[in-house]
């Protein structure tokens, strides 16, 4: 029984070194591209399309948006993404419960970069396996939504490191939930000193201009650097 | 490239047929043992564990409980549920987002069911792989709660598919949340059209009685049969 679980750990660390080396290609192409790439990240129902949609609306009309809908299944997101204006493409997983850099390569040359200044992938609705592989995106964002426990940090550590963003969402229905806010935050502290932590609501807009302005510095960033 | 996938694909049809000849032999192991297992799935902070802790208070004078906690990392609800009088028992899946049948096994030995009537199985919070992976389980039931939709069973169809009871948790907060009830028991009937559906809410207890009037009819019909 234990030879079987060392194989299996084997065949996961190759995966991982070979999605490594698959991240890097696809930073690069990015960076060619001159396009922004976004990997959103949370659980599911956590409101990762709500916050898209709205996220849309604010940079629309400073940039054109593409989105990758990560499924296991169901297209139920794109049509929404798609009606508020950005340019969009349904992948399916076929019951992979994260999305590889490998598939992200692949919608990125489906979709077409030509007429897209910031990609956004909407991960699967997990906290767990999208941590462990990178895309190759610019940037990684997570959103931990109040239902969900200010304690998520402690029992998925490696999402709270990995980002370079944290929203806490759906803060709206904070005064119905027990969320100790500061507790997360310090929670979150452990893990990444230095990541900044926007509380927000997609449903009232609550905090979304703290998390454009964020963005518009980094995509700045990104189109100023050097190729 | 697709060379790769195709690899990748091969190894986890593997490790599932694997897994299910395990799972046959922790379904007969308990089966022997009289010990009725139950494989607790939702996604990161639905409420499994504050639904145990209430399960555990309403059962715990007629049974013997047992619970595995399963988590990538901590055990921050380990002391709670032991605190609610089950043996208990934390288990680390080293970075794995889901229980498998073998580590299943390796808990039960290791907690012992001399003196356990029923033991549940708290596992990852994970709405995807842990549907794949049967542990041996006598009943699997899922917790979805009302902030994360209902439109969940659209996107993560096979949980569905496979459980034995689904429980729409944290119902007490649906007057704040866009949650269409009916919507989603249509959802859930054409993927599982005989499942029963339960709303219950973990913090004021609506909905337990017939929670637990289902459960222990189980408990009673697996302890009736025959070995």
């Amino acid at each position: 029984m234990n030879k079987r679980e060392i194989d299996i750990l084997d065949v996961k660390s190759d995966v991982i070194a070979d999605n490594d080396r698959e991240a890097g290609k696809v930073r690069k192409y990015m960076r060619e591209k001159k396009v922004f790439l976004v990997n959103l990240m949370a659980s599911p129902g956590a409101g990762k399309t709500t916050t898209l949609v709205r996220t849309i609306n604010a940079l629309k009309d400073k940039y054109r948006i593409g989105v990758m809908e990560a499924d296991v299944d169901s297209d139920v997101d794109a049509a929404t993404v798609q009606a508020a204006g950005a340019k969009v493409i349904q992948l399916h997983t076929g019951g992979s419960c994260h999305m590889d850099a490998n598939m992200t390569f692949r919608g990125i040359e489906q979709l077409g970069m030509e007429d897209i200044d910031v990609l956004f992938l909407e991960n699967i609705g997990n906290l767990v396996c999208p941590a462990e592989f990178d895309v190759g995106a610019a940037k990684r964002v997570a959103i931990l939504s109040v239902p969900e426990g200010d304690d998520k940090p402690l029992k998925y550590p490696l999402m709270f490191q990995v980002c370079d963003l944290l929203m806490i969402g759906k803060i709206d229905v904070k005064p119905v939930f027990n969320f100790d806010e500061e507790a997360c935050r310090k929670y979150v502290r452990e893990l990444n000193p230095t990541m900044p932590v926007i509380p927000v609501s997609a449903k009232t807009g609550e905090g979304f201009d703290a998390w454009i302005d964020w963005l518009t510095k980094e995509i700045e960033a990104f189109r100023a650097a050097e190729v």
